[in-house]
């Protein structure tokens, strides 16, 4: 078994940058220097070229399974490392060796696990994101707690929220968590508070373990900022062990430029998983951003279809969501999704639409 | 003081993108919902707008120098967070406030440190690599030996060794080291080992303290993967004290596109300096990849000039330099810089090669 890369390549010289990428990937070394086993099995080896177009072509080149030492981080050398160098190279579709997907433990929880966490039987899940920025960590808590009463499955913090002074990362966790579970028994409510563990890497760890501590629900991490291998050890932690949410900062680098980067469902759907990601937030179509319906598709599709066997990843639809957005995003992504909307339950009385978007979602009951 | 970003945005809708950003990048909120002191203190002010061509734009917005809350991790949300997805918005230029970089220790030794370490007066610092993937460990060690009496300042693994079973990790550091240390005192020679740093999260300071009890005399980080703040974090620990060699892979992302991401000088200078690179590797000009000359000068300006009170970085080109591409780059980028080469030692007797590359050096001593 081995790894195959597709990659489509927009060059008038591509057949020069095929070559390059198989050695660049691998011995990054001239190729003729090379030791003859080394270059039979360790150079990647070209198994397809398709035309496109003029210039464009799409190209397989598949990897000895021991170029990744079964590690995320080498893993993501050999996906990308020095060809995201090279411009106009775009990685379409990626398959591994089950030997390499049988090293990780992918998601805690999954799409089912976080049925059965929350108690959420078959409708869509909920999330929504505690801003703007500048409030303090008590009327951040009171808001949490509006929304917890209001039937919002999963309270995060926005990805923002750090440690400034207007509301610090510990003050916040706890005042926020204790506010998060009151309304809970008071309302008879499940949801989960999710503090932000973008954290200086010295308390990272330490961070999640204060978290849970405190009463927190799950946790936002942020791979495009502390690296997928870092949410990867957040997830695979067994004190810890909460569900874990992945947010896109950053991570637009790799996938808004047509032709540079990875696909929408390498992105937030394969890699995600890969490092423990039960949900995965992503800009939605019909948004702020400038997702299509297809994109937004593939991240389903990758967050959903068999990855070895790790769990799913519920795909989490966000960036300028309605409540009346509700319809659309079930009938085009079905019911395993997370809804997120944030900012647009502000507009109005919070309970009130909060409680409207519940409604809107129990109806898929 | 505030942060100051200076963005390049093409696209006939700037003035909404605009909007979108000084807003997308603090408060995610709409503005008209925000508290009146924190649409005025904390939204991103507009400083400035320059029209470039029809659709391009040039516009400085300037943000609270609390949003960062003094941490890196959340200065590259304040980046590049959300605004990532936002495709043809390129971060051009940055201004840090000094109460920002004054809680940063940067690099431990910087050009001058480095200079004084491996008693290199004036000359530019010699880089190479080991591989190609494939050999084993008391193979590579054989090449480091040589390498080292050959006069190369610094032997790093190449970015893309790990712990493939070729040469797993630890087994190869030992080796490496012993045979580079050996070869110091053979040969009167200062040479240090760079092992990579590219692995699991759960071994990643392990692994440091794991490289210097073996004596190996600095480190090789690859940000794009572990992100920049883990590499402040192994720069600052005062426990490991060696030099830190940044890596680019997987930064591509962020560079090769002309209309998206961060200028040459942010991504290789500023953050790596930033997060406590001592060297900062980057693909030169006239090489195998694309960078243009003007690119790598704005390298080497972002990893000199005054960056609050932080140590310099020494600007290492490499992706496919030759011992005859010597004169060009010192006459382009002056003494300070480091010059690896890697598989061009490798064609003919490596020895020699080094021998050779070594002199072509010392008459800029």
């Amino acid at each position: 078994m081995a790894f195959t890369i597709t990659y489509v390549i927009d060059s008038d010289a591509h057949l020069e940058l095929i070559e390059s990428i198989r050695v660049e990937q691998t011995i990054e070394f001239p190729y003729r220097l090379a030791p003859s086993w080394i270059q039979e099995e360790i150079v990647g080896k070209v198994i397809s070229i398709e035309s496109l177009s003029s210039d464009k072509v799409k190209v397989k080149i598949s990897y000895h399974e021991g170029i990744a030492g079964g590690e995320l981080t080498q893993f993501l050398n050999l996906l990308f490392g020095n060809t995201s160098l090279f411009p106009r190279v775009l990685i379409q579709e990626i398959e591994l060796p089950a030997s390499f997907t049988d090293t990780f433990k992918g998601p805690r929880f999954g799409i089912s696990g976080m049925r059965a966490h929350l108690g959420v039987a078959k409708r869509p899940f909920l999330m929504t994101a505690l801003k703007p920025m500048g409030l303090s960590a008590s009327k951040l808590g009171e808001m949490a707690a509006t929304l917890a009463r209001g039937g919002i499955d999963i309270i995060k913090d926005d990805h923002s929220l750090a440690n400034q002074p207007w509301a610090t990362w510990s003050e916040r966790v706890e005042i926020v968590s204790k506010a998060v579970n009151e309304a809970n028994q008071k309302y008879g409510r499940n949801a989960l508070y999710a503090p932000s563990l973008n954290r200086p890497t010295e308390q990272f760890f330490e961070s999640a373990k204060f978290a849970k501590k405190n009463g927190c629900g799950a946790l936002l991490v942020l791979p495009g900022i502390c690296g997928y291998d870092a949410m990867r050890a957040i997830a695979d932690d067994d004190s810890i062990a909460l569900p874990v949410i992945s947010h896109p900062s950053l991570l637009g680098a790799f996938v808004v430029n047509p032709n540079h980067g990875f696909s929408p469902g390498i992105t937030f759907g394969t890699l995600v998983r890969l490092a423990g990601g039960d949900m995965t937030i992503f800009p939605s179509n019909g948004g702020r951003f400038s997702f299509t319906l297809e994109q937004c598709n593939s991240v389903v599709k990758a967050s959903q279809e068999p990855l070895g066997n790790l769990n799913t990843s519920s795909a989490t639809l966000a960036g300028g969501m309605t409540i009346e957005r509700v319809p659309d995003l079930v009938r085009d992504f079905g019911n395993d999704i997370t809804i997120l909307i944030g900012g647009a339950l502000h507009d109005g009385n919070l309970l009130e639409n909060a409680l409207r978007l519940r409604e809107a979602v129990e109806s898929y009951a």
